[in-house]
């Protein structure tokens, strides 16, 4: 079991060490990488050896960042998981440094307690705005490039304070970052405003696919194993893309069918408010939360998108006789 | 010449009058509904006699808000404008109250001054961050409803969080709205999760439309006048449309070419940092800002495409040049 540590004691351990490794999850994102490099900046100013692992390369948008991959240039004394919720998220290329970490500093609720020590405010939107407190805590003045770090990894874990996990002091955290001089205008357009080349064939596949069931209450898309092989499209963008047919007004229940290289069919479902996505991948044995589900099928793709239909059709069904009751 | 009133002045003029009419610019945004929604209520609970008008129909999706629309219920002592920067964005629809408007409340620095009195503050991001300071001062709660229009015209006029004219205080505004009962969550799903089946329609023609010039540095859309009738896209959903060819990875010139119903071609340009998009429009007849230019072209589809792409060259040409330079 974990020690489940106060910031004071995080901070008294992280102290007390000269060199410290800090550890990121695989696929890295916004929050790992942003709330990693800010802790990276702030150890670098207090003068200790310091670098951060990632057993996926980083991507190269966010090298404003200005993170210093370890290559093992130094011993570490000290591992530091940020953002990492269990040991399976290091991924097995950095295997060599995840069994012994030392202290993890994290926000998701769902953190295994896999460190000997865990920082864990699961109230925080982001391990970001847990890193906004720590990092004066520290003794180390949030600098301009420290800020543009923790906005990173605050407005992209929140969809730019769009998700259900932005509060009330996610955004009082958005303003000191913009007062500590966070470059607010620059990062948005480098973390929302662009999409790849690869993304845009796969979205324009997609929309040539899109067809409406139910007098438009349900839409559907399909992207075929040869599609989003000829599209270069990352599978991570391609997950971001399962939103896109319930974005269309109106539709209540926004299915994406992608094939896998194996040829079966992964089944995506994304429903509005009151109309239940895992009641629908559940019957065809798939799961997940109320309003993003999903499924599995072999078989053909005819079969794969009469079956969901259905069962879109079904729920849909039962959800306008509640609303006739109601 | 309008006088510019400091907030208690325009608290005092509001206080006095018992029926008081609101107006909004045509084609209504978020901010000039939420304010004036916001203020339509806060003076309901001061037991004043109140309604909003707008020379066009109040968007569906805003409908959460209970606007009370102006049907001649009342004679209005005192006329109001919200977020109206000139007369001439009033339509003409409304003309017979917007002569004599008493107080006009807004933030753009481009105020022409047409009321008799104005309260400005042009630092605000939104009308809507004017009006969180205004109401407490009317001696009005802000209930969770007047929270959520005010959300509404702070977050639409920033694109949540994301243009250049959020500040560290827009957040806080943010912040003090959600302590206060903004449904954030569900407002969101509203306002940016969403777009017509039309929409989605013009999108997929523009995919299908899109090509790549000077090694992917130029991307460029088009939609003929019979695509976007077939497709039956709002003109102010194509406008929205024109930021997407320059969302692709790499590309620094964005070029979207929409025919009009004339038949002459409404070329959009948008580009990165450091390419000039008014220089481009600007050899072509057009004009604009740095990043955001645009002209019309008569003639064949081909010739116009092949004068912008030229043009397009041409600025990234000088723009490669003064790079090796420097």
């Amino acid at each position: 079991m974990t020690e489940l540590l106060k910031i004071e004691e995080a901070i008294s351990r992280i102290l007390k060490e000269d060199s410290i490794l800090l550890l990121c999850h695989k696929n890295p994102d916004g929050d790992t990488l942003g709330s990693a490099a800010a802790l990276y900046h702030a150890l670098c100013a207090l003068g200790k050896q310091t670098a951060v692992l990632c057993a996926d390369p980083i991507p190269s948008m966010y090298r404003y960042m200005q993170i210093e991959v370890f290559r093992q240039q130094f011993e570490p004394q000290f591992i530091v998981a940020v953002d990492v919720a269990s040991i399976q998220l290091f991924g097995d290329a950095i295997s060599e440094y995840t069994q012994h970490v030392d202290l993890c500093i994290d926000h998701h609720s769902s953190n295994s307690g896999y460190a000997y020590g865990t920082l864990l405010d699961s109230t925080a939107a982001a391990t970001a705005e847990l890193m906004y407190e720590l990092i004066p805590m520290l003794g180390v003045e949030i600098t301009p490039l420290i800020a543009d770090c923790l906005y990173t990894g605050l407005s992209t874990d929140t969809g730019c304070f769009r998700f259900s996990n932005t509060t009330a002091h996610t955004h009082q955290v958005a303003a000191g970052l913009m007062e500590l001089g966070a470059r607010v205008e620059e990062l948005n357009e480098i973390l929302f405003e662009s999409k790849s080349k690869g993304r845009m064939a796969a979205e324009r596949m997609a929309l040539d696919s899109l067809e409406y069931y139910y007098e438009d209450r349900c839409a559907l898309i399909v992207l075929t194993k040869e599609q989003i092989a000829e599209s270069g499209v990352a599978p991570s963008e391609l997950e971001g893309m399962t939103g896109l047919p319930r974005m269309i007004e109106g539709v209540e229940v926004g299915i994406t069918i992608r094939q896998q290289p194996s040829g079966s069919y992964k089944i995506s479902v994304r429903t509005t408010r009151g109309v239940d996505a895992c009641a629908i991948a559940r019957r065809l044995g798939g799961g997940g939360h109320t309003r993003a589900a999903g499924c599995e099928l072999e078989g053909t793709l005819e079969n794969a998108k009469a079956a969901i239909v259905a069962e879109a059709g079904r729920e849909l069904a039962r959800t306008g006789e509640k609303a006739e009751q109601s």
